[in-house]
């Protein structure tokens, strides 16, 4: 599949409406778990969604156009959300996400990106040169696989509880 | 964590919404697209949940509490999906599954099962002796599992899109 911009927009839409879906009003103990040392809980995995919605894709958007290679992006802080969601709930980070995921589509689409611009290039700290058009697929498929991440987290709560059936998910494996 | 009846029916109830969610009206190619050969499509995986509904878990549970031990359940079909869904569309499914997972739901509510009935056994034809606590466990995960994959599936369409960012995303290569 090819990068289209339409058919990303409606994911990056339906992310902060799956997620509220998926954990607003939800247990603890489903919220807070993980996959063991080392690992994200949902409740991680929200913030460090926030973190990239407020400092990451649209700032290194930005980047590209502006800059093109002449200015690196920031390195992404992968840990930031230990402290930024200190104190706060997993609804006060649902809803931060969801309004900030709105905030930055509606400048996205002010952007009026055209196809030629996708092959436009920025710098990146650690992979070198990349065109906007992997950023933006980037942008997509963060989302997608910290929905699966979350929902591989929340399963594996229960792996001792299926008893023999933990056999056929080797998901539980990962 | 253990199994707990009510933290269970959170996740199997929010299940068919977030599927609504994620997958109603979106593009073909994100529905259809699947992992590679002998992999799930969204929409395989959505024919599957459906099946699992019609003839799996509320009819093991009723096999469990009024046969025991002495009536094996069926083996399950895990490509009736291919013929069942043709035909039909994303939100066909979707409506089905929605319908048929609330009225599960219900009929599972009406049971009133007390956490002693959980140690009852029934027999499964291929992992021999299982307890209802083992079913009732599965039935989460294999909802929250098959939402990883189906997530898992989606980003994997952007694989190559992606560039050198690829290498962050080690689900990418499940």
């Amino acid at each position: 599949m090819n990068y289209d911009k339409n058919k990303s927009i409606q994911i990056l839409q339906r992310t902060p409406v799956v997620l509220n879906e998926l954990l607003n009003g939800l247990d603890e103990e489903w919220i807070m778990g993980n996959e063991g040392p080392q690992t994200f809980s949902p409740f991680d995995v929200l913030g460090h969604l926030l973190h990239g919605e407020r400092t990451d894709w649209p700032v290194r958007i930005n980047l590209v156009l502006e800059k093109g290679l002449s200015q690196p992006f920031e390195s992404y802080d992968r840990f930031a959300m230990y402290h930024e969601s200190k104190g706060k709930s997993m609804q006060d980070l649902l809803n931060e996400f969801t309004h900030l995921r709105n905030k930055n589509l509606f400048w996205f689409a002010e952007l009026h990106l055209e196809d030629e611009d996708c092959n436009k290039e920025g710098m990146h700290p650690s992979l070198g040169v990349v065109t906007l058009r992997q950023l933006l697929s980037t942008w997509v498929v963060h989302d997608l696989t910290h929905i699966a991440q979350i929902t591989r987290g929340m399963a594996e709560q229960y792996k001792e509880e299926v008893g023999p059936w933990a056999q056929y998910f080797r998901i539980l494996n990962w």
